[in-house]
């Protein structure tokens, strides 16, 4: 399979990777969650060409993940903002500061660190169960096939090949509709 | 900047993209978490040439997120397992599984489920905070210069470059030692 096929793949991992999986695209949805809306904003923070900034946000958003709103009439001027879908990113760009700080951080400390408004804390954000709200851990999770897996799990199994493992199925491309 | 510069920014998502930001990392390692282990098992389900699969197998194991442990002698064979730093980016990958479940699903429903065992419920895993257990939100945290920005804040304070953004502070290339 070629990178450029992942969107087709089953896997919610693969599809979310089709969108966000390319280099630079997620420092730039860095930077729009910290703040920054305007391209020379984006290219100043960066350091990347104009060229492949502008490749980016505009595959942001065609995806949807960010809009182009303008602000200035006269000449006219763009500039870039988080979509509810965008926002939604929120945990995986936590999630991957959480570990860089906990993994790539030396003597100097962490980069940033980040208050919690509402109890007024310093927070490490961590992934919670959203049953009952105590912290996810890989073994403490069981994966098992939604509908879309069982279908194919299924039509294997009329095949006669039966219990194919998780990694397999979902590596596996979509029905064509 | 240069990508494979990135890992010398402040920023820790920066860092975290150093070592899993390349093309098919995140799905090797989602595969790992979902029991996979063997190269040909990798290669089997993921479709990547042997040689990139190597590649990337190689330097997860020279940042220490999988190791490589022998499971035969005869003729020596390898498995690769993850480490404790591995295994601290579950909740990457489950994040950026759950944003694929809500974003870019169709009707056919989720492909996989996560039944947390503890409290025997299909989880639908968020971000938390550690200190409050309560969701966190974007507009609910407030980002701060933690110790090691605050010395580059402070430096460029002194040069008369006062409240820097943050996006623009992070960008940076850290100290040299």
């Amino acid at each position: 399979m070629r990178w450029t096929e992942i969107d087709q793949q089953l896997c919610s991992v693969a599809r979310a990777l089709s969108v966000v999986g390319e280099r630079w695209t997620l420092l730039i949805l860095r930077d729009a969650f910290l703040g920054t809306r305007r391209f020379e904003q984006f290219q100043h923070n960066l350091g990347i060409t104009r060229h492949r900034l502008s490749e980016r946000l505009s595959k942001l958003v065609e995806q949807g993940v960010l809009v182009k709103v303008p602000y200035n009439e006269r000449p006219l001027r763009h500039e870039y903002r988080l979509t509810r879908k965008g926002l939604g990113l929120y945990p995986v760009l936590m999630s991957l500061a959480r570990w860089g700080d906990d993994w790539m951080t030396g003597e100097e400390g962490v980069t940033l660190q980040y208050v919690h408004r509402s109890c007024g804390k310093v927070t490490r954000p961590l992934l919670a169960c959203s049953e009952c709200g105590e912290p996810l851990r890989p073994e403490g999770v069981m994966p098992q096939p939604g509908p879309s897996l069982q279908v194919i799990a299924d039509d294997l199994a009329k095949e006669g090949r039966r219990n194919v493992p998780i990694p397999e199925l979902i590596g596996r491309s979509r029905p064509q509709e």
